[in-house]
């Protein structure tokens, strides 16, 4: 067996080591006789693994007391409804920020629930870059300003957290979460799908202010109400247990390798030298801007696009896989998590080289 | 190792070759190089393993092309939202048959969100059996009917499907799913967690009639609309991939295994066994009427309650673990899913003639 070099925008890499872990264990975790998956969620030895894992996570952000970890499920496309319906009424006005495809769809499911102020947008200059903070519009009476802090999809990236005041700043960090220090408690509430960063699809984490409980709107279904997640311990139901306990285990792996600081110099060398062959080259293209590239999800374009199926071609021989930009913008996208590491990178860096030099 | 005989009420013990399986393929899933869990779910390779699933599903349980198969998140309580808010308007009335904990959990919810109206209740005989169907007090402007076809906690099944004329008949299946043919064409609505019979926690399992699309409450928010689920082939958004994966090994293993029928066989032949050793006994004792008692979760409670903690250690040496109640209810209970097979029915009737022997 031979594992490739996955650049997958989502669900994407895991450590390796992770996977040993989950495998050894898969049949018989840790001498009980039974897997993780066959584990009732209210056992002794399940219990043990989710408080490991919410204090790992509380250890490697530095997450403070005043605010509350939640493991739900649905993703952020769930959390794109829930905030609204928590933290407004219908006919607040609230503040998004669109950087693109990901801001687009919080915002337009926000649109159900309640009045979307679009207080700046990246639209103008075809979502190349983060709109500067300074030319917000922003509503002094917003219930709450949104942000996407990596637009998976658009390879933009947020490097500074916007000062917005006393108005709670909320944000999908879905593609960048634990891949750099988040200063949390400059948040109201954050929220991240698994799949990037953390582990499989199908478990969101929920990072949420203390003082932002209790607001949910009258007849919000119980599920989407997070004050009665928090007052159950994440347990209202039988939550996705095994994905807890794999996110457990990357949560480890993240401690073990220097946190999110080594995460996070890890992810700045490594996107480095990918946007530095892309940079060198005439043939190979980056549309964003350089402040605001992404140092998760880098997407570029080759020279001649009709040699898009040739080039994913010879890089799925040499093991590089997944490597095809989203289907909304073409081109190609080489996502950079945690789990990729950097023999992976400098694999595709050859690979890119090469690929140019034989045209 | 060894592994041990697993009674809980879910998350509930998988077949050992389906575990066989999965830790086989986790880091590299038939060749190609990385795990299910690091496969973008609209990859060639997760979108075959995830028509394949549904494909046995539909085979297994002769699923008209009517009806719609969902993979979803949120467990059975956020369907307990979903229904209210897909089958009816806030001033339309619905029919709740209690038979149970769960069905209360389903009627508490609903109340959020419609005129609830408990046509039958097993209340005043302390829920030790279905109401009979002829006493049910069914309105004929009712959007809908909700059945609990097995109490997970009570121990109560229905072992007919009652008739409720051309209102549609929705059910909470989550712990007989799979256990036994079901009629899935007398139903409007099924919805199962997999966490009994089909696989992890963390994925949840919708047949919906096609004339029951399109009427989704104005407002509703996106993830709970049945019909926006049904257009994108359940991949609004990122689907719990890895779970699918398990549960379509599942499914392979239950037609391998003779089907449903098989399933019905077998845990019959095992529920018998069970409630044998109860009924020749003076010692233990179930609640639940004969006509009413559950395959699937066999509670039974100690002539002497003060024996509780000595019976549940010795089965633990024995490798019997997970046998206590419901903390609602407390005694004991032997839930005896798919997974769960003769012979470690046989160790458990053994062991309980033994401990009764011994005092």
């Amino acid at each position: 067996m031979e594992r490739v070099f996955n650049f997958s925008a989502g669900p994407a890499a895991l450590p390796t080591e992770v996977l040993e872990i989950a495998q050894m264990d898969l049949l018989d975790f840790q001498g009980k006789g039974l897997s993780v998956m066959e584990m009732s969620h209210r056992s002794e030895e399940f219990l043990e693994i989710i408080e490991q894992a919410e204090d790992d996570l509380r250890a490697i952000l530095g997450i403070d007391a005043n605010y509350h970890v939640l493991f739900l499920q649905g993703g952020a496309t769930l959390q794109f409804a829930m905030i609204p319906l928590n933290l407004s009424e219908s006919g607040d006005a609230v503040d998004y920020i669109n950087t693109g495809a990901w801001s687009l769809k919080a915002i337009e499911e926000a649109r159900n629930h309640v009045e979307v102020h679009v207080a700046a947008s990246g639209e103008n200059n075809g979502f190349t870059s983060v709109p500067d903070h300074s030319s917000w519009n922003l509503n002094r009476n917003a219930k709450y300003v949104h942000i996407t802090t990596n637009e998976t999809i658009g390879g933009v990236q947020f490097h500074e957290i916007p000062d917005v005041g006393d108005i709670p700043l909320i944000a999908d960090v879905s593609s960048d979460f634990l891949s750099r220090p988040m200063e949390v408690n400059r948040f109201g509430l954050l929220y991240s799908g698994a799949q990037k960063n953390l582990g499989p699809a199908g478990l969101t984490i929920v990072i949420v202010r203390e003082d932002l409980m209790g607001k949910a709107r009258a007849g919000t279904a119980t599920m989407l109400n997070y004050e009665a997640h928090v007052r159950a311990n994440s347990m209202l139901n039988t939550p996705p247990t095994f994905s807890i306990y794999v996110a457990g285990l990357v949560l480890g792996w993240i401690k073990k390798k220097g946190g999110v600081i080594g995460m996070a110099i890890e992810n700045k060398a490594k996107s480095d030298l990918l946007y530095s062959v892309i940079d060198a080259s005439d043939f190979y293209n980056c549309p964003v801007a350089k402040p605001s590239r992404s140092i998760m999800n880098v997407p570029f374009t080759l020279g001649e696009p009709t040699q898009e199926a040739n080039f994913l071609r010879g890089a799925k021989e040499e093991g590089l896989v997944n490597l095809k930009g989203h289907r909304s913008v073409g081109g190609m996208r080489a996502s950079l998590y945690n789990a990729v590491q950097m023999p992976a990178v400098k694999a595709l860096k050859d690979y890119m080289e090469r690929f140019e030099r034989a045209l």
